[in-house]
């Protein structure tokens, strides 16, 4: 198998995760988990979105997390926004790494309800927060495209499609004489396999080979551990991944309501395949049990109960 | 991807379940999930295992679920035991579709935890009921290997250990003039990963080409799903699976706790990368949705809730 030797995990745990637990999680709980996630090796953790009260109750206390938690040398502290407004908040709270991120979607009719525009008035408000970013000496890093494999408001999403939002994207930052950001490729209803993870990643890939991908996959039908292996053998070395298996709906104790990728079992594989990832398994599932204390409900991750490996390669002096 | 063309799933769930969930479980309801199962589209369900009440309770009334299923043409009903005695239960119930079963173990503790056998004495065991199967007229079909990628009491399996157990299995098939039997490998304690699966099944093809293996893999570490595509991309074609992922330790309601990988997971996954089945998905997700009022917990597998993309395809009139 012909992987990466390391890979690099954004912990969006807390963000995605308490942005669907609403109102009931205390602020020092977040703090809590999130500064254990900053001793475990993760090296960017996404602690807070910073969107309008009314519509995410839970983020309302963005900034007192933010200006709670206790900064680890080596971690990268972010944030979400998804209009000016939300990105000056991040800013003006000061204690985060700002880096642009824009959002395209590869659905018209998810746009419209997810966002509230068609295709081209996301991508005329993508410029826009492009432009903010310039101004404001924020270098762009991120360029996501939601629902890059599938919708449950459309249906199939073709390859081609995608690689015409990346077309879109160059044109864009060529445009405005930036550098090309990372693509992060979201599966956000869930309808990747690995057979459509690799198919999408070689489209892009042959048009632009030197392109770096992200994937962000949701895991409500199972298959993200699979696709992150298809990523990694198509040569991503990026993802979001989420502790315990944090966000999604969270109307359910199982994983059906299940949101992003498990941070841990990543971990795990990564860890069991020769993948470095920097992070100490067991430390991030001590964080994991933490996380699922603080909702108090079973989180979906398999390895915080399944336990690593080490302690019984330990018991017989094992390498791996 | 190389992947096979179709796979046949052998439905484990009501004999790995059932067996785990002790004596609550009523044998009508245990009926009652064989039937739905029936209809499905599955080939092989193990119906029931013939060990001592004693040590299984929960399976006292195997007898009586097999008496009391309806047998559907075109599905084969088998059933699982450990010893000479068992086999002649299931032979004097009389519906069942018998074919001879043995069963190895890659790790010497293991192997004295679980059959209080050394795996000489084990070896010794399993040409006696080879015997016994040559005796009764029983083809033999399936060599199991326990523990194939990994065990808790004794680390790291190699894969030469592995190989090592084919060729005595080949072996002992040629002294007694059988065919060779499926070797079905193991993963009873969750060690493997992607590229342990392709490891080992590599140097088993390499030395036997034409061996037909099996997959039996267990998803407390939530790999189940990934390594099944890396056995499909090595070239299996045979797996066993439990509906809604029954099985596992029933300790608790979340998926660490699970047992053999999710039939309607493993079904979708298939479905979406274009191997066929021959089960119906919608069908099999209220089997799996059966599974979990009868045993009145959430069960781990992810489609049962996430859905399969059917009705969203159906939607817009797309095909696959």
């Amino acid at each position: 198998m012909a992987l990466p030797a390391s890979i690099t995990i954004c912990e969006d745990g807390p963000r995605e995760g308490f942005q669907f637990e609403g109102e009931g999680i205390a602020t020092a709980d977040k703090i809590r988990l999130i500064d254990a996630l900053s001793l475990t090796g993760l090296k960017v953790i996404q602690v807070a979105s910073f969107v309008h009260p009314k519509l995410v109750p839970g983020m309302a206390d963005a900034e007192d997390v933010v200006n709670g938690i206790q900064l680890v040398p080596g971690v990268r502290y972010t944030g979400l926004w998804l209009n000016e407004r939300g990105f000056l908040r991040a800013k003006d709270v000061g204690r985060l790494s700002l880096r642009g991120t824009l959002s395209f979607v590869a659905s018209e009719p998810f746009c419209a309800r997810n966002v509230k525009r068609t295709l081209a008035e996301n991508f005329a408000e993508q410029r826009r927060i492009a432009e903010v970013y310039l101004e404001n000496g924020i270098p762009l890093e991120r360029a996501s495209i939601q629902a890059a494999f599938g919708c449950n408001f459309q249906g199939q999403v073709e390859t081609g499609a995608v690689v015409a939002i990346v077309d879109q994207i160059r044109d864009l930052v060529t445009e405005l004489s930036l550098e090309m950001p990372i693509i992060s490729l979201a599966d956000t209803m869930a309808w990747a396999t690995p057979l459509a993870i690799k198919r999408t990643i070689d489209a892009i890939k042959q048009k632009y080979p030197e392109q770096r991908l992200s994937l962000h996959l949701h895991d409500t039908r199972g298959m993200a551990i699979a696709n992150a292996v298809a990523g990694m053998e198509s040569g991503v070395d990026l993802f979001d991944a989420s502790v315990g298996g944090l966000g999604g709906c969270p109307f359910a104790g199982h994983r059906g309501a299940a949101g992003n990728i498990c941070t841990e079992d990543l971990v795990f594989l990564c860890e069991e395949m020769g993948v470095e990832t920097g992070i100490d398994l067991d430390t991030l599932i001590e964080s994991a049990k933490l996380a699922e204390d603080i909702v108090g409900r079973p989180l979906p991750g398999s390895v915080k109960s399944g336990g690593s490996l080490a302690r019984f390669r330990q018991v017989r002096g094992e390498a791996k």
